[in-house]
């Protein structure tokens, strides 16, 4: 029997808050950091070994999970039971990579889900197929080698880090020939102009994503397009033949004559969670290959059922969400840095951030109650080394802590490098990594001169793949999510509504509507120049 | 006489503490935002109706200011002093533009320091007049048509996020013609490879920028350059003739005969405040020309001679500034969102990042001892309206507040726009701004479903211009700039030097030479794969 609980009604919560800080400065070492590794899918393998716990706390946050029945919980949730409790809905993203409890049928509005998703994978694969293969072509006969993806929110932070993250790949990863992919997001207009500029708009096809079909930016962006299409002046472009939306059966774009193919993603998966429905399938397979989504694919579904084990010291996704509770609820960090030492990954941190701020940036339980302790953190990160010689001046010297979450390759992805000084560009990026967390968590004294000395401290962890291939990438982006997921259940809250986003969406409408008397937001509209 | 004084040995910090708080939320209306704008240079404003400060705090925020004397200090910084007073250096961004203070002149190094920047800029305009003529071409004769900047942190975030904001930009901004930029800034080897696919050798110039001309980074990087250039095959192909540098007149890379043409800066100018020295304007002035680079120093110039005004009230950056330390000292917020509603402005926070948090980062004040208050707080942010569908649900639901800061501009910036349901793009994306600042400052009651309610109460400031043009731009970037500073006079501390990058530095060494028997690099180095 699966029990709904506030932290703060937990048992083992009370037990978390009366341990003894442990400082992992003075107590970090080789035995320590070898021991503080947990296997996930392929190569991945996460990290604590810099992060402030020791076996006591590992077995209070083993507790917390036991009795908050985390694993009961991710075992319903991919079983079909309501989870997104505010909307009433199913929460069936990880079923749109495999079935992570073998067998199991998820029945929703009369079809089986699986089955759903999978007939959307088979038509994925067939349209860009076809697309790659030159068999369908622009309306002029051009053959296509553009794809920009019109979304945003989770139809675009989800899909646009996991395309500039293959941006290197080759045919050893199983990439035969890469179209370009491009993305418009912004309501702002000169978002669409800066990717529109310079586009052979005979080569390119668009890709229309939204979720209910109505989403204000995304539906001005397609006018702009079409508009500029228009105007192009280009003789037998029809630019109909241009556009393929995704969305659900139920929204405008599912039956319109104005586009020439929909596929299907449903109320089940949130759009931060939807970067392997085909919201992200569509684009990642036409830019790069089927075969390269269904890795990503493969990668994730392994992670979500190594996520599945019980025993935390035995799975690191749960491991992480355990240590982000901790250093949320009882040390009071309100920040986690994410950090990853690759270029590639250059957009990750801004998916994670969405994927974690929307999903736990919440201020009641499931059950409506307001809380009274914390939720998710604020998400903020750059690439590594970049970072270093940027805003991590004050993550070492600062006048606060903010816990840190690297990811770091073994191997670079493309095929390129060189020595300077004896070592190579790859391994002076893993160097830096390396001594950033000892650096971190260790300091250095300077009794002579304050200004050069480093507290220490500052807790990380870090994630560990050999490389940066379509598999690793699932598996990373799988991680989070779980991660995210987790501590939603610790929380007691609905990690998969939004409902924040609401009231800007209506003031925003009585903006345009002339304000409709309201003062304050006439008086904005005028410093900002708005007509009426 | 100036007086250096910690913060809390301040009266006037001791009255703030004592301020009853403001809630924004029933005190917001129009005639509180019409009285809170202030005009800057241009058509710059700052408004900060939506913050929570009423006459009162503003009287005291005011005689801080006084007390701190932060005009004084500012004019002594123009004025040569030695500010940076770790590194013993003066600090002289604000003179790569112009005078502030008029007829001052500058003494350092046996040199006039303004004639100094001046002859600099000289030697811009010339040389990129004459690549952007063709006068100057590739090694085989081609003209140059790419620029490809090679540096980190300072020497990469600023001069990026500019040359991205003036990507739209026209004749009608004065741009003539429009060479491509671009950058490599990490030294992951993938960083390097993804710019290097596909471009034109023999049509391209990189842009060597490191002050010192020792960084890792942009060494190992001119050196994976140099051996892809040798590799090419290219007949005739000099990569010598194809790399000018941007450095210090003591550094190695000054007198290099590898190098077609140097460009100097010094010590006085850090490289997160280097944007308008030779760092930024080399670049900007090859991709976009010399006199669109000249209208980013212009804009500067005027908001560095506006933010010379004592009144608080009259002096917006100066308001900005209090207004922030009111925020992180007496309210206690860990953070600030800066979200720029100008797809254009995307990689603007991440400069805002550094330029804020490696600037005042700090755990020590100008004289070395340790601070028991907070300094600089952690800067994040994306544009809206994306993040409306993304972060924003924590900073309107969220269990804690998140301050933000604004950027928008009345018209858009490129040429392209189209009406949808009533309204223009441009409309719509003002309309968002505005709902969202009095959404977060109002909030809205639902006492039936909690989970609809917003408590309101979010504090937010947002600055307005006509237009994003490059005379705007350099206002923008000198607004925070300066802000930083004030910020830096109030806390006391040293806002331009950086410390904390040296333990990572040196730790990072130890690793590349086999870690010298520190346990805990060997062990990090094993989990990431550095074979010794």
């Amino acid at each position: 029997m699966i029990d709904y609980k506030d932290l703060n009604k937990t048992d083992s919560f009370s037990k978390l808050k009366a341990i003894k800080p442990f400082d992992i400065k003075r107590k970090l070492n080789a035995k320590r950091i070898e021991g503080a590794s947990i296997k996930e899918a392929g190569s991945l393998v996460y990290n604590y070994g810099a992060m402030p716990v020791d076996d006591e706390t590992i077995t209070v946050l083993q507790a917390l999970a036991d009795e908050q029945q985390l694993i009961e919980k991710y075992r319903a949730l991919l079983g079909g039971e309501i989870m997104n409790t505010g909307e009433k809905r199913l929460v069936l993203h990880q079923l749109t990579r495999g079935r992570a409890l073998d067998g199991l049928k998820v029945m929703a509005d009369g079809v089986e889900k699986g089955e759903f998703y999978e007939n959307e994978l088979r038509k994925i694969k067939d349209f860009s197929d076809k697309v790659r293969s030159g068999q369908i072509k622009g309306s002029t006969g051009k053959e296509i080698k553009t794809v920009v993806q019109i979304g945003i929110g989770g139809s675009d932070l989800g899909p646009r880090a996991l395309c500039y993250a293959l941006n290197l790949i080759g045919e050893k990863d199983g990439c035969k020939k890469k179209l370009e992919a491009r993305f418009i997001s912004n309501v702002d207009p000169d978002d669409a102009c800066a990717v529109l500029q310079g586009l052979d708009l005979e080569s390119t096809l668009f890709i229309l994503v939204s979720k209910s079909g109505t989403t204000q930016e995304t539906l001005a962006n397609r006018d702009l397009v079409f508009k500029f299409m228009e105007k192009s002046g280009i003789k037998g472009l029809v630019p109909q033949k241009h556009v393929v939306a995704v969305t659900s059966n139920t929204s405008p774009l599912a039956n319109n004559p104005d586009i020439l193919a929909v596929f299907f993603m449903d109320d089940y998966i949130g759009g931060r969670y939807s970067a392997t429905s085909p919201v992200g399938g569509v684009i990642l397979s036409l830019t790069y290959g089927f075969d390269v989504f269904k890795q990503i694919l493969d990668g994730a579904h392994a992670e979500d059922k190594v996520a599945l084990e019980p025993d935390i010291r035995k799975n690191g996704t749960l491991m992480d969400a355990m240590i982000g509770v901790y250093l949320r609820n009882v040390l009071g960090y309100p920040y986690t840095a994410v950090l990853p030492y690759s270029q590639s990954l250059h957009r990750m941190p801004a998916h994670f951030q969405q994927l974690d701020m929307e999903s736990n940036g919440k201020h009641v339980n499931r059950f409506g109650k307001v809380l009274d302790y914390k939720t998710g953190p604020v998400i903020f990160g750059e690439p590594g080394t970049n970072g270093q010689h940027s805003f991590y001046q004050l993550l070492h010297q600062g006048t606060d802590i903010v816990p840190m979450q690297f990811i770091g390759f073994k191997e670079k992805e493309g095929n390129l490098d060189a020595e300077n000084g004896g070592s190579t560009s790859q391994t002076k990026l893993k160097a830096n990594l390396v001594a950033q967390i000892v650096a971190f968590a260790c300091g250095r004294e300077n009794s002579e001169n304050p200004n050069k000395a480093f507290e220490g401290s500052r807790p990380s962890s870090v994630l560990v793949a050999d490389r940066l291939t379509p598999f690793a990438l699932g598996s990373i982006l799988a991680h989070f999510e779980n991660k995210v997921m987790f501590q939603g259940f610790v929380w007691n809250i609905n990690s998969f509504d939004q409902e924040g986003v609401q009231l800007g969406k209506i003031l925003a409408k009585k903006v345009l509507a002339g304000c409709e008397g309201d003062e304050n937001l006439l008086a904005y509209s005028k410093l900002l120049g708005i007509d009426f």
